[in-house]
């Protein structure tokens, strides 16, 4: 018998992409397909890309309906509002991957930077932090994942060996590039075609919520406070994160050293992959896959990591599905093939 | 002393580029710049790419008050609200050029395409439809000038010469593709970034609102019905009409002869090029600029003529310019060079 | 045992999809990735995308070595060169999908829009036109297929119901729009994206080379003459063909009868959807899929008949592939989910 | 009598914006158009945008011919190729404004990077560096301006009230993102829209030629070695640099403390524009004019300067006419309005 999979918030672009990699998915069905929404419609004639494939009608959230039908629920709300339904559905016995950031960190950060109180601080302890690099183990296990954000995952992925193997000797600079469609499938006119395109800027420049949560994932991996300043920045393309991070070295070390360090560190892992000297990773090389791609280049003193992933997959729908894989013993790349 | 210009609906892209237009005007004074918003707030601060250039208040539209600091006022308002505020400007002696649809259908026309009846009829009667190169004398001695459309502008330049000199035979066909500005400075999802990059798409097909106004124009110009089947598409672009008018001919013209028929109608055109044997113009010839550049391609008894202009410039805010140096006697092109 | 399959022309834009299409195959083998370059490379080394994917060497073309290798080859090579290999592959027994022009027309209508005689005339005559819509019977016992064209593919979709079930009335106007990767991966200034981005033009009006393939393949089907006139434009978004058909219709036919014609005529189709009424197709619906959707409007006499494809799978290495899987009794969709 | 104006390279996205910007020069005549071209060819039909504003005959370069007509050359020409024609000009008692490299840098660190012997060392020695707000005095005297490059501009501008005012404390980032024209109008795949689009990547990251052109200037400028670890991106946009650079104050400091800084450093300066506090510019402030637009953030005791630029103007074409407008006493902002 198959696994029986939910999405909630399945009209955003995140709830849109866990849909298309479950679509292609061997061992699971897609038995309820919900949203925010005023009224039921056939998925397949909100998003005509999935006629033929997702006929479900897309009802409003009804979590005693939902957790009727479902063994796990993918979460693809938005923060805040996540951790008013995760309660409802690991009280039913469901498992939960939640997308927001409602279980990343921990409560008095995540009420400093997302302005709101955490109602769910039981949930938050047991929940982990679906980095499968960081934390396979506890993702076999878990009930509850908080799903890395899209930021986070392409930053952290380019420090995390750095960070663990204690080779960093000061504040690393994340400067970060994405596409549009990280800030959400909403109408806004700052996300519209005419504002975008052509177009480039910073924003929240030393004040992005991910900030605390790259600190704080890089602070509890290597057990020290690591310092973060980032710079994000939006790109006219739909999709994709590059992550341009700047970590000064506490030592002198060449460049064929970091990038062994690298190597042997992400050495089994499934979707991160280091590139040789002097090849540097770029968005279509990552795009529509669930690959994080290094590059490494060291000038003097300062070790300059190059990442690139695709921020709807590796970003938040890949990554869900990837940790849905291991807690269910599933091959790790089943549907991100 | 200089002439003194209001601009109504400052925040759109229509107004924005009347306001660029007029900033590098010689003959004028920017006097009065307002939109329908919640606080006034410091022009530049809103558009910081005018600092320095316009740093005047942009406040609610107020009609008195912008009334007496102006000799002319741009209403760049949507459709059904500009009609409310013309009839007071003129009312108050002031010259209006209206860049909405209200002033360019008759009435019953209007109703039924727009939804809505039409509350200014004694002004829609004296309105003069602002295409130059059809009603140049009827535009300097205007109170009311109705700007045209963007689609129009391209679509009836492209057939005119071919109905004025009774050449057609048959329907036209107007395919239109245009860039994402079209539909104006607006917070909804099909405009975002997400969704137009990389995508493409027909939509109203037979049913837009500017498809009325080609037909009316064209059939009064020529004095008799003129069928056009209009299918706008949405182009992953900021600014650009290209328009591709298919013309049954009535009967067999070379290429040279339609050449000569388009030359010698538009020879007096300030704005107006046709492009020669083999060549069609390209959006990217005419960005930025008040021209709309036409080529010429004759296959058997169909006339095919591709027009390209800048939807917010000869398609709104560079026509609507040009209409008032027209209606002043300034030179055609000053602001618009 | 699993099929061998060889790729030549790899290193283009259809070369490159099709290895994407075969990596995810179930029953095949990729057994050898040729192109015509200079240097033998690790193809994941030009292409750092298939890292880990497909890190076999990819190789100049030698005939005999990929002759040994394979059981089917896929040639994604220029007009004019196929027709030079094609015939040595078949005489070793292997089976060739061609996605060139070269064995799609007849050899006079090649030689008058291709400028280059035909040298290959005795393969020519076996050769089925790989449009499964079309010819399924006949592909399944091929040894040569030509591959369509992906504006034809588009366009003779559009207009094949009509023109089987006898409805039309007079020529065909096929306004059609395609992202940049329709002219091949080359050094062009035209194909740069400092000329195609904020840009739209039209193209080789009433003379483009896939206007004939059309026409050729549309009378034939239809067993009398099909008058096509064919203006293509090129669109600045990376892959997507949508084409506008202007169908005029014989006689009156309600929008609901067309509708009926056209969803009995693709019923059994894997890979067309046919929308229903006031549903148009776009570019993002069918971006990385195999589909063809259309969307179809009725305006008096004439049938308004959307299309869309993605130029480099259903007007390419997707419908490529299906051939392939048409050949072998595999399922029509493995590879192409 | 108007100066009369001689283009070098008009063919180039440079040559065609100078022309662009002389177009509406009221005081200057260009009186000849040149390039390194195959067949002389009406400017105007080689570039439509141009019909009807420079009709003149682009011919291949005839260094006689040119000096005849001109009294200063603009030369937009590759590295190392400017440098044999710049004495030849001079020598015939005209300025020159060189929009290459060759003249910006002393000659060995110019032979290191541009791999090529510096042939013309004489006028080397003379020449300035043409950044107005650094050699305004200068610029008045010279005979021979070297124009910086467009990331220069952008990054220079950003730190020099840092460096002269003396607060930086060890090496600078300058994290730059490019739109695609700054790499020239040239035939090439990785600028091909099919590679560019919906795509991102870091280059030549701590080994581009503008790093030792930022550091040569920055440090003249300051009097001491200036640290400079630059990494360009290539961003899928046409016109525009956006330079994130980070500069390690070397004493704490407030944002109001440096932000004072900045206004008083460009109290005079006509086109570079200091945001106010939480301001950041944005590439779409500055597309299509001559200013450089700076926002600024302090983290600690980390600098954060955002400086945007269109690289075709302020990073290259615009600075030239600014830099004639100084030389010859004209408004500075003449034909850059």
């Amino acid at each position: 018998m198959k696994l029986r999979e939910g999405v909630v918030g399945a009209t955003g672009y995140v709830g849109e992409e866990i849909l298309r990699a479950l679509s292609r998915h061997g061992q699971i069905d897609i038995t309820s397909v919900t949203a925010i929404i005023d009224k039921p419609s056939i998925f397949s004639e909100l998003f005509p890309a999935f006629k033929g494939i997702i006929d479900l009608m897309c009802t409003n959230l009804d979590v005693g309906e939902v957790a009727k039908k479902t063994d796990v629920v993918f979460l693809a709300l938005p923060h805040t509002v996540s951790m008013q339904y995760a309660p409802l559905f690991l009280k039913a016995g469901k498992k939960v991957i939640d997308l927001s950031a409602d279980y990343r960190l921990d409560a008095d950060v995540y009420t400093y930077w997302y302005k709101h109180d955490h109602v769910d601080q039981g949930n938050l302890k047991a929940a982990v932090y679906g980095l499968p690099e960081l934390n396979r183990g506890q993702i076999k296990d878990a009930s509850l994942i908080a799903n890395p954000g899209c930021y986070p995952t392409a930053t952290i992925l380019a420090a995390l060996p750095a960070v663990k193997r204690d080779i960093v000797g000061g504040p690393i600079i994340a400067d970060a590039k994405s596409g549009v469609t990280g800030a959400g499938r909403k109408a806004a006119i700052p996300l519209c075609f005419g504002e975008v395109d052509e177009n480039l800027k910073a924003y929240k420049i030393g004040e992005h919520q991910h900030m605390p949560e790259m600190m704080s994932i890089l602070g509890k991996a290597s057990g020290k406070k690591v310092d973060v300043i980032f710079t994000p920045h939006l790109i006219p393309m739909r999709r994709g994160i590059l992550s341009t991070v700047y970590i000064p070295l506490k030592e002198t070390l060449s460049e064929t050293d970091v990038r062994g360090i690298y190597n042997d560190f992400y050495k089994s892992a499934r979707f991160v992959r280091v590139h040789k000297q002097g090849v540097f990773p770029e968005i279509k090389d990552v795009l529509n896959t669930n690959f994080c791609d290094l590059g490494i280049k060291v000038c003097g003193k300062l070790l300059i990591v190059v990442s690139c992933i695709d921020n709807l997959l590796k970003g938040a729908a890949g990554q869900a599905i990837q940790n849905m894989n291991i807690m269910y013993g599933f091959k790790e790349d089943e549907g991100l093939r």
